[in-house]
């Protein structure tokens, strides 16, 4: 038996999210779907990251447990042939048997994309947020920047999420604006719940001038959702990719 | 009556094409269809670039005559709110009654985007042709250099185009890669049937190495479609703007 490790891209407009659903197409269920007709074995893979509905992964991670005789950087090449275009598996390997891509240490990085002008652009609409009020990017970073390091996240969580801690570390977390896209990238420990799309939602209120920059500080003080701006749409967000440290590069 | 001129952007993915056709849903058709209900008056567009099914705009031409009372910077937004989301209007004007997007002189600039990488991205399997195949831009920038100038194109065009002549003036051809996507960016006086699709066909054939970059001058003099490359497919083609000199800004 050996443990095999997937780097998956997909656009996820046409999902119900990665994790499996009682109704609806998943990224997940599609995995399994094909990788079980691929190994002619019932695979259930586990996911790093379990993105929302409409939200994109240019390299979320998951592994599976297999006996195929598939050579493990083969596997990619066999499973495009059979998934739909909005997932494309981007490499395979085999990893040590404990890998674990949710309990193993790692950094995620996520980016949340804003498309500002005064109309929107067609071949943006599914990956991009929308928004013709200006956005001052400068008060933006200075927002971004209160953020970074690590602190209780409560405010920019998501009510009904269930987990032990909302203390998480943000690496960096930056604001770059290449013509009309503005990218919010960030790197962190782990996320909560929305975290990423509610720092969005609260960085946007602070690019339109709504909330002032120097609001961040007292939004973490208050551990309260409420505190923070609203959840940004799910379709700005990416998925960019992990890392996993010393144990697995 | 005026004239309007309309700035139009779409994704080509799902129409067939600009042109109003016996069966299937074009640009042109819905445009027709969404003024004739906001002026309630009937439309018929003129378009400068009649794209093939898949090809994508940013900044296509149209113009038609209207009676209506809405100013001509409005028609923009009011127009917005009933097409669909992958085509918008990116700018509305009034213009001389004798302008015509065709007949007048321009500058048409358009962009054919390659992924190339060794798997597919999601996000641009809409937007960009796709090849794992390894291309040499230098080469390609060479090839391109002659093409630029005065000359009979009809190498580069479809064999079933009837046109008075087959002589095109191109003023700047480049090729310019940034990650994974290399553009090729043409700006011409006009361009036959498929010119661009089969110069970015015949530039592809030569970042192979299947071609050299010395066959382009002797592409041109053969004048003779099967000299040139194959015509690239459609979907990494986006129609970027046109500039109609004195005439109109």
């Amino acid at each position: 038996m050996k443990r095999i490790k997937l780097i998956v891209a997909y656009e996820g407009t046409n999902y119900q999210g990665w994790q499996i659903q009682p109704a609806g197409t998943t990224i997940e269920g599609i995995l399994n779907q094909k990788l079980t007709e691929l190994t002619s074995e019932p695979v259930a893979v586990i996911g790093a990251s379990r993105t929302d509905s409409g939200v994109h992964a240019l390299g979320n991670v998951a592994i599976f447990d297999t006996n195929t005789k598939i050579p493990p950087e083969k596997i990619s090449y066999a499973l495009n042939q059979r998934l739909p275009d909005d997932i494309v598996v981007q490499h395979s390997c085999e990893v040590p048997p404990d890998f674990h891509p949710r309990k193993c240490e790692s950094r995620k990085t996520y980016e949340y994309h804003i498309l500002n002008r005064t109309f929107p652009l067609p071949l943006h609409r599914n990956d991009c947020y929308f928004t013709y009020r200006n956005l001052d990017v400068e008060r933006m970073r200075q927002a971004a920047a209160d953020l970074v390091g690590t602190h209780d996240f409560k405010s920019f969580c998501s009510i009904h999420a269930q987990v032990k801690t909302t203390i998480r570390t943000i690496y960096s977390l930056t604001v770059c604006k290449e013509q009309d896209i503005i990218t919010i990238r960030v790197t962190g420990s782990g996320f909560l719940y929305n975290m990423v799309r509610i720092i969005a939602g609260t960085l946007l209120q602070v690019g339109t001038g709504e909330r002032s920059p120097l609001e961040m500080a007292d939004i973490l003080k208050a551990k309260d959702r409420a505190a923070a701006g609203p959840t940004a749409p799910a379709h700005g967000l990416t998925m960019i990719g992990i890392e996993f440290g010393e144990y697995l590069k």
